[in-house]
């Protein structure tokens, strides 16, 4: 599988996730001026009636902990390509009831564990980690140059990777 | 301040604060399966009327952004200390509207960064976090042996405590 996704690799060279995260974050000065609808919820709209952890602590703990493989959304307010992917995400069924089989996490604000940016800090950004804590870097999309990006159209993809995530590594280890 | 804090560091030796986080976070196992009320909120009862925010990661970014003073509250569902604390502590509108003036998180799962457990992981655990990305390890309660720990009856020292974080080291950078 490793070698599958350095082949395709170099078959799409496609631009389409935001700036580094770390860019677009530090123009968001405006935001703690103007109050969020309070009180604030952990899914951010990527799916109201899933359960969504915290910190990436409490992802790692709860991975380990249950078995269930950790899917990490990295994505920005500010980012159309974000948006547009939450969009689909929140609204496809399949990939609602296949989510609730991981340990969720969506970050707005990058983690200081370079293992959740091999390839670069850009949104959207999806990582899956295995309940050995070994971010399988090998699970990824259709582009390049942002390996862990997805587009709308990629939503099938997505839903084919979390199946790929739900075979665990166990054997492996 | 500093040396303050050391003299009535020797004062009091009461034990008030649960295990350490991390040994009661691993008896919770049965959490994944109880599905807690959806959608999770970030104030988790320490003042729904608050802006949490989410990570650590945040938090400081945010902090050094806006140049409010971080307060960060460790605690734990499963410890009666830390959920008589989060009571009075949501209850008392003095402290609720001077909590405005900070960046807020409360946290289950601890961080990596050592910095905030300067005196161990017990829970409830309180720490102040400077703009310049500082921690107040001089702003502390009444427990020497837990420095950081908080009663239900030290409400009012919280309290003072948020007023000395909310001076700022500026003048000392």
């Amino acid at each position: 599988a490793m070698e599958k996704s350095y082949v395709s690799m170099f078959l799409l060279l496609v631009a389409i996730s935001c700036a580094l995260a770390k860019d677009v974050g530090k123009k968001e000065t405006k935001e703690t001026t103007a109050k969020p609808k309070l009180p604030q919820t952990l899914s951010r709209g990527w799916g109201d009636q899933l359960i969504w952890t915290q910190t990436y602590e409490e992802a790692l703990f709860r991975s380990k902990n249950s078995n269930k493989p950790l899917m990490i959304i990295h994505h920005l307010d500010e980012c159309p390509h974000s948006q547009a992917f939450k969009k689909v995400f929140a609204e496809h069924k399949e990939v609602q009831k296949l989510a609730e089989k991981f340990i969720l996490l969506n970050l707005v604000y990058e983690t200081t564990d370079k293992n959740l940016s091999p390839d670069g800090q850009y949104v959207p950004r999806i990582l899956f980690i295995d309940p050995s804590l070994t971010v399988r870097a090998d699970i990824t999309g259709r582009y390049s140059n942002r390996l862990y990006a997805y587009e709308p159209s990629d939503i099938s993809l997505l839903y084919s990777n979390m199946q790929k995530a739900l075979k665990l590594l166990k054997t492996e280890l």
